[in-house]
């Protein structure tokens, strides 16, 4: 028998995100289980589970991405970590993030900057 | 003699957009050519000049950068076609502009997307 | 039988939307026809067609964020047409577009109105 | 003698948002109480006041715009309860925040929900 | 008698901006006249009509925020008028918008730039 | 000799911003000293030290831009303070915040009164 969505989905967040993924998917359990539930699905489900670009190109993409948004600190540090997880080395992360000032301005990288210290002390740990 | 940061820029700007570049360093000549210059300096000169990230990977963070910008296709359709100059293949754009759907909604990727379409039918041209 | 999330989602877009929508997926069609199934899934398929909040307060919040957004004009032209077609009347809609000049600035505000003056022209044919 | 623009935005302010909303007045008191006189008099005095659309339907597009905006959570709370307090029930804004996963991406409706938790915690207290 | 907010603000916004503050708020009037009045009467009769900043700053600052905004182009060009018009020469406008790379990346800078190139060709004619 | 972008950067942002600057760059040493290098380089060797715009419009500018884009409360810190330094006067400053409910919104306008409200605190320590 096939695997849902949702298996697929759990599984590769799973492997690229670890305990970071799943906490965030806890978090939701009491107030709206339902959009655990899509936040595996479609992202990962549906769209990290294609063929078509490797893992490490897609979390560079979404590095590139929450940088820019600049609103979502905590989503960032969880790509960031995946970005680890799957294969980036430091250097290559720093360079995306030092990249993105010249499309979201300084204070965009600055801040993306922070939060990859912030990822960097607590893997550290 | 070094290269300055202005011809090393030049330099990799042209192997990297061709003409789509230049028409927009020429289009500033006239209104503010010391903007044509630190568009080629720091982006091109400083940044892409780097080592540690392959080219492919900065015009993948690109690609996602702009796509979630959303109010700046005529830069989207210039790194589009950078994409491709570099190695990037359709399949790996698409599914760059398509994982763009999770992070900044569907309208954006809907948008990026048509800009790819347009970008590839000018090529075809 | 039960009717998959695409099934279910393309009914929703149809009664909702009509041509409209339906224009976007064709369009999608040469470029990435992967997107077209995505758009129709989980945003018809799994999100409007959850109980819990009926089609008129779901149009009325669309057109807020649309009108936010204000880089995805033709998504929210769909949208002022959907507001329409499930019930919302030209003065609901307008005061929707009005109030976002308390959020988003009086430009998102105008642009938004802009644009449903196109649509109520369009209608009008 | 028809009240003022202040007097009848300030008891509306009242009766939507309570405390919450004299809070953010008189947090702005010594620093610029114009500003306070302002977030009365334009969105409460003039837009909130108006007929054509029930409160309801306004708190919903609300709560839409600012989950969207995703840089203001303070303000997304004030109108969280202000939701909750003109008779949209728990269901119904948890769908409006899911549904914001469509237009601005998952990273805004998590953050969005996370902030809707919050508010629920506070008022059980 | 004093003049009402909208005399002062009309009276205001006509002497900054001449005839295209005029044509939006005509464009205004069969979809939605009350916006034209709204448009009048808080960001003019209120705001730019306070004293505290001189006209040649608050320009300024209009100019760069909707050079960041970046998607309203329109009243962009409204307001780039407006900078000529109370006093502001080419270049101080240009450095803003160049300046405006620091912020907000160079995208926003350079469709600000050739917003500024379009509005000195219209009134060179 | 002329000295180098670099060092000019420095000795302007040192006059302008005074420790706040210094502090940001001395945490970035750790994690990206080249960041740290380009955020004096570009934006204060290139930008701020040209000429045709005095550095009090200059802040008047990055303190609407920063306002405006809402997700970069500690560099706005910092440029409130700087341009209290260079010679805005506090009413000014409050001008340009106020002002900025026209184009991003009254929660942005909000929010960055609140960031200089504790710049203010910070200053009469």
């Amino acid at each position: 028998m096939n695997k849902s969505r949702f298996e697929n989905g759990l599984e590769l967040l799973t492997s690229i995100d670890g305990e970071a993924g799943h906490k965030v998917l806890e978090s939701l359990q009491d107030i709206c289980p339902d959009l655990a539930k899509y936040t595996i699905e479609y992202p990962f489900g549906d769209i990290y589970a294609r063929s078509g670009l490797d893992l490490k190109s897609r979390e560079i993409a979404t590095v590139a991405a929450l940088t820019v948004l600049g609103n979502c600190v905590s989503q960032l540090k969880v790509h960031l970590n995946a970005a680890l997880n799957v294969g980036c080395c430091e250097e290559e992360i720093k360079e995306v993030i030092l990249q993105m000032s010249i499309y979201a301005g300084f204070p965009a990288a600055l801040n993306g900057m922070f939060a990859f210290k912030e990822v960097l002390v607590d893997r550290a740990v």
